[in-house]
C-alpha cells in the first residue's frame, strides 16, 4: 500500500523540538497547505467548512514501517513524569506508520493555485500531506456522555513543546 | 511512502452498498479489530479510552495512488440529489489516498490476543487496518462557536446505505 504525495504543510516553524505536539496547544499559529495544482478541483466545496483533518506523514520518505516502531514509549506529554504507554494509546509520531491527523481552524480556500490557509501548528514546515477530510460535527464527535480519554484526563497541560516538557523532567529530577 | 497493514477490521458486512457509510449512522452494531500479535503491547493503556479513530485503508493492496482518483464526484449521501463536490470536501472512500477514518466507541480491549472489540460499523469485514489513535477530547473537538460543517449542515440523513441512497434517488427521478 503506496502512499502519494498530494502537498506539504507550510508553516513557520523548522525543528521538532520548538514545536507544539498538538494544534489543539496552539490553536491561533497560521499555516498553509499547498497542494499540487493537479488537485486543485478537489478543494471545491471546502470552504464551506471550519474545521479541517490534515493527514499527514511524519516520518522519512523511506521509512521502514511496521513493528520497526516501539510499541511502549513515553509520550512528550508525560515527559516529565517518564510514565509509559502503548502506542496505540496516544498520539505521537513514532508508530508503525507514522499518519498525523491534525484538527485545524480554516481561514480561506484557494483553488487557483490550490492553497489552504488555516490556524493551528504542530507540524514544520514541509510536512508531507496526504489526505484532506472536512471536520464534521454529525461524524467527528462521540454522542454518549461517558467520554473518557484514558492518561490526558489526568494531565495538565503547561508545557507544549517537546524541548520544554524535557527541561521541565530536568527539573523534577 | 509503504504502509504496513498491522490488523483487520472484523464486522458481520460483506458488500459495500449494505454497509452503512459512517459510523455515526450506525452507532450500536459491534465489530471487532484483530491486530497482529507483534503489536499486543501497543494496545496499553487504551482500555482508559471510551472512542478511539481507527485509521484503515479503503483500497486495494495495489491501488494506484495520487492522481488516478476522481477530483470531483457525488458523495453516497447525496445521491438522491445527484449533487458533485470536491474529494477533499467529502468523506467517501474513493480519495488520492484511500485512507479512513473511523471514530468507534471501545467495548473492551483484550491484549492476548490483541483484539479491540468496539461498536460504530461502516467497514466490510476484513478492511486493513494501518492505525489506531486514541479519541482525546481535549485535541478533537474544535473550539470555536461557528463550527460549519458545510453541505452537511443542510442535509437531511434518512438512508444510510449506498444501496438505499441508491433506490431513494430512483424514486425522485
Amino acid at each position: 500500500m503506496n502512499l502519494a504525495t498530494i502537498g506539504a504543510v507550510h508553516t513557520g516553524r523548522h525543528d521538532h523540538d520548538s514545536t507544539p505536539v498538538q494544534t489543539a496547544l496552539n490553536r491561533e499559529e497560521p499555516g498553509e497547505i499547498h497542494l499540487d495544482p493537479v488537485y486543485a478541483s478537489a478543494l471545491e466545496g471546502l470552504d464551506g467548512f471550519s474545521h479541517l483533518w490534515i493527514v499527514t506523514w511524519l516520518g522519512t520518505p523511506e521509512q521502514d514501517t511496521g513493528p520497526a516502531a516501539p510499541m511502549v514509549q513515553t509520550p512528550f506529554l508525560l515527559r516529565p513524569t517518564g510514565a509509559s504507554i502503548g502506542t496505540f494509546a496516544m498520539r505521537g509520531p513514532r508508530r508503525p506508520n507514522p499518519i498525523g491527523l491534525h484538527l485545524v481552524r480554516i481561514r480561506r480556500v484557494s483553488l487557483d493555485p490550490p492553497i489552504v490557509y488555516f490556524l493551528g501548528v504542530d507540524m514544520v514546515d514541509g510536512t508531507p500531506v496526504v489526505d484532506l477530510k472536512p471536520w464534521v460535527s454529525r461524524f467527528d464527535l462521540p454522542v454518549e456522555e461517558d467520554v473518557r480519554s484514558g492518561w490526558f484526563d489526568d494531565l495538565q497541560i503547561e508545557k507544549t513543546t517537546p524541548a520544554e516538557l524535557a527541561e521541565q523532567k530536568e527539573e523534577t529530577e
